[in-house]
């Protein structure tokens, strides 16, 4: 049975922007399995598997339903062990979430006050309603005093990514001599600036671009088959 | 033979401050092997083993002689691999070197400001020219310039390692459910700090002191057997 994959709808279909869904479709080629991903709108994802998610990415596989893109990358590894390895070992996986917690709190925490509003302009119609008083809610202001000052904080940007920039002199991916689901986690969150914002953050001659480069590459070039924002 | 690990001298013999001196000591540790430590100021470190090191810790084992902490733990995991592991798998090796690269750029880098002036006072009375001119050298400025503003600089400090932070959410060790070199890798860090400065940098209640006091507790207690900064 092929597995299903949930993401999250874009207003052009050619460019779905969510992260977290980049990082599940990364994992999933990388296991090389067969998928059928379905995009929703945020104001839908109650309808999937009988409300059972309330974020996507959410993988249906057979009887199993897991929300949580680092859940699904959990998931794939204990139920596709003879596949390419996501984490390359216990301390990998232990190590991702390290990782995937600095994504978080370092790069998407440092891109939203840059790309809200981008993202914004990018949901679906039937969503900008509710992505405008969700995000208002969460953040206390509106989306336009969210990136009031996005200048000074896309300037400041490159800097948040120096744990990378630096691992990179050791080696060509996060993971080692190839990606491990840890690349698919930072790529996602680069991916999710390059479809919604026209200006790319990283200067030219940047290592993190070769890296970026390499990501958009992996499993057939499915990373660079959506085209940039412009 | 027994190993040899030479680190660097303190003033104070009971609190040898170098992180990356500690992250060799806890990887030994974490293998369960037998050493002999060897504290060497700044200033002869050009005699150790004929001159091969610039830079301590330098582990000698039989004829090899290694250098840099990093190295030093995948020699031990390489020459040692019936020992427990200190990255669990080859993974965890490539995302300890992020770790490791995280704990440089973003909270060494950031402890400096706050504690650059403390380490000249805890090296020993031979190393302190050295200790000045090279550092000054390096930042541009006086060792007190450096830390002009380190008042402000420590309030800011507890969320340079907000990724820590939010990984032990989901896990007591960076490594998992114990602890892997990339623990030993942040202790060290944090190590310093606490054997150089008599005040704390994190707020009471904070899960990072949880971690912490895990770390000190581990292998015997051997980080605990330090006293810290009074």
């Amino acid at each position: 049975m092929t597995l299903k994959l949930y993401t999250l709808s874009a207003a052009d279909t050619a460019r779905p922007f969510s992260p977290h869904g980049w990082k599940a479709v990364l994992a999933l080629h990388h296991k090389g399995l067969a998928f059928e991903e379905i995009q929703v709108p945020f104001t839908r994802i109650s309808e999937i598997a009988n409300g059972a998610a309330k974020t996507v990415p959410v993988l249906i596989d057979g009887e199993t339903i897991v929300t949580d893109s680092f859940a699904i990358a959990e998931h794939l590894e204990a139920a596709y062990p003879d596949r390419p390895s996501l984490f390359g070992g216990e301390g990998g996986r232990a190590m991702a979430r390290f990782i995937e917690r600095w994504s978080q709190t370092a790069t998407v925490a440092a891109l939203v006050p840059i790309i809200l509003k981008d993202v914004h302009s990018c949901v679906v119609p039937e969503d900008k309603a509710y992505f405008r008083q969700s995000r208002e809610a969460r953040f206390g202001m509106t989306l336009e005093e969210v990136v009031a000052d996005r200048q000074a904080a896309a300037a400041a940007y490159p800097s948040k990514l120096d744990a990378l920039r630096h691992t990179l002199k050791f080696q060509l991916f996060i993971g080692g001599e190839g990606p491990l689901f840890a690349d698919h986690i930072v790529f996602g969150c680069l991916q999710w600036a390059r479809l919604v914002r026209p200006q790319w953050l990283l200067p030219a001659g940047d290592p993190v671009n070769d890296w970026f480069e390499r990501c958009l590459d992996l499993y057939g070039g499915v990373g660079r088959s959506a085209p940039a924002a412009a």
